[in-house]
C-alpha cells in the first residue's frame, strides 16, 4: 500500500507568516504524497471585528451565522487556501486548493442541536467524502490542499471543523492508502504537564487518555482533537501523531519521537 | 473533435443573485461540456469601501494593491467562486472552482509599464494554460468554474482580466476541442445603436468592428472584450458570440441568432 499523509495545521502557523513559509518549506522537502487540512486563524476574527460582524459563543461554541459564514469562505477558502498553494506552487509542488464542494469532495448535513442554533455548521463522516475524486488527484501528482467548508448538496456551504475533517478524510483514504495522519498545533505535542514544554507523552494511549482528561490535564480544544486522533485510529489510519509544525518534519520522516502518537484504540 | 463550450460571465449576472440562479438553471441544462469563467462584481469594491481600502484608479484602469488583491483573492476565489460551483452541485453539476494557482492552472508575469504601476496585475497569454490539467479534469466529467486570479509561480498572486482568461483558455483548448467561446453580458449583444436593444450585429467581423470602434458606437469595456474575441478566432477556437446571461443557453443550442457572432478574423 503507498504511503498517503494526511496534515492539518491551524491558526498557530495560518497566523504566523514566518512560521507557514518555514512549514510550506518542510512539506515540500516530505517526498512523500499528501493533503493539507487547514482550518482559519485570527484573520477571519479580525475582518469580522472590521467588519462590525459579531461573534457570537454560546457556550465557547461558535455560532456560524450567514455572515459569519461569508467570512469563512472567504477567508478560508479564498485568501488562506490560495496563498498556501501558491506557496507551495513556488516550491514546484502541485498542490490544488479545494473546499468541499469543489469536486463534491466532502457533503455535510447542517447540525441540528435540541438547544442550541449552530447555524450554518456541517456535521461529516466517511460516507460524506469523495474519495474516487481525491484519488484521481492524487494519481496525478496533485496535493490537495483542503479548507474547513462542506456543503449540503442543496446549494448551501458550511463550515465544518477542520481536525474533524482531517480525521475523516484520513479515514475514508485508510481502505486505499497506508494513511499518516498528523495534526502540527502550537506544542510539540500533547503535554503531561502544561507547564512543561518537555513532557510530551510519547505514546498515548486510550486508558492514559481517559485518565488524564478526568484529571484535567488534557482539556480544552485537546479533547475533541484527540477524540478524533483515536477515531481514526479505530478506522484503520495506520499512524496518527500530534507535533509542532516546527517538528512534523522530522517527526514524519524519522519516526523519532518528536511528538505525541496515538496507540491503542478505545 | 468534442465540443467544449467556454463561458464568462461578469458582474451583471452575480451581482443579482436571481439573475445567476437563472443563468445556473440555464448552465446546468446545457448538456454539452464547459468551463465557466468568472469576474469579480460590485461585493469587492462593496468590501474595499467598508475596509476603507481606497480603489485607485489610473487613466481609468484599475491598480491592484496589496490590499485590493488580498480583497479579489477572497471574494474572487472564495466567496463567488464557491457559491457558483454550490449552486451547479444542487443542479447535480460536478463542478470543480479554481484559480490559476490551482494544478499550476494559469501562471502569469506581473504586468510592467513604463508609466503606471498597476500593481499585482498578471498578464497572460496560450503557453501560460496547463491544458493537460483541464483536460484531465474535463475527461473526469468535472466542470471547471475559474476565477481571475493567476499566480506567478514565484509565490506572488495577481489579478488578470477575466475577459481575457476566457480567451485564452479558449485558445489553448482549440488545438484539442471544438471550443465555443460566449462572452455573456448585459446587453443581448454588440448593438448598432446603443440606445436601441433591438439593434443586436448578428454578425461582426474585423471590419465592421474597426469601423464601429472609430464612429465610437463601440467603445470603452466593449473594446478589449472583442479584440479578445477576434484574438480567440485567430487562435483557432471554432465559434465566438456575446450574448446576455438570459439568452446565452438558447444562443449555444440553437444557434438562432440571439446575440453577436464574431465571424471574419483579423
Amino acid at each position: 500500500m503507498k504511503t498517503l499523509n494526511v496534515i492539518k495545521i491551524g491558526g498557530n502557523v495560518i497566523d504566523d507568516e514566518s512560521k507557514l513559509n518555514d512549514f510550506i518549506q518542510s512539506l515540500a522537502s516530505l517526498n512523500e504524497p499528501f493533503i493539507l487540512v487547514h482550518g482559519g486563524g485570527k484573520l477571519a476574527t479580525d475582518l469580522a471585528e472590521k467588519l462590525n460582524i459579531p461573534q457570537q459563543l454560546i457556550e465557547g461554541r461558535r455560532i456560524t451565522d450567514a455572515e459569519t459564514l461569508k467570512i469563512a469562505t472567504m477567508v478560508y477558502a479564498g485568501y488562506i487556501n490560495k496563498n498556501i498553494v501558491t506557496k507551495l506552487q513556488k516550491h514546484k509542488i502541485n498542490s490544488i486548493g479545494l473546499s468541499g464542494t469543489d469536486g463534491n469532495l466532502i457533503t455535510a448535513t447542517k447540525r441540528i442541536h435540541q438547544e442550541i442554533d449552530f447555524g450554518f455548521v456541517g456535521d461529516i463522516s466517511i460516507e460524506n467524502v469523495n474519495s474516487d475524486f481525491l484519488e484521481l488527484l492524487l494519481q496525478n501528482g496533485l496535493k490537495p490542499v483542503i479548507c474547513a467548508i462542506t456543503h449540503d448538496k442543496q446549494g448551501q456551504l458550511l463550515n465544518t471543523n477542520a481536525d474533524t475533517i482531517a480525521s475523516v478524510l484520513a479515514s475514508a483514504l485508510a481502505t486505499s492508502f497506508h494513511v499518516k495522519l498528523t495534526y502540527c498545533f502550537e506544542k510539540n505535542g500533547v503535554l503531561s504537564n502544561p507547564e512543561e514544554e518537555n513532557s510530551v507523552i510519547k505514546n498515548l494511549d486510550w486508558e492514559t487518555f481517559q485518565k488524564l482528561k478526568e484529571q484535567g490535564i488534557i482539556n480544552k480544544g485537546m479533547v475533541p482533537k484527540i477524540k478524533n486522533a483515536f477515531e481514526a485510529l479505530a478506522n484503520g489510519v495506520k499512524e496518527i501523531g500530534i507535533t509542532s509544525s516546527e517538528n512534523f518534519a522530522h517527526f514524519i520522516k524519522n519516526n523519532s519521537h518528536e511528538g505525541t502518537r496515538i496507540t491503542s484504540s478505545f
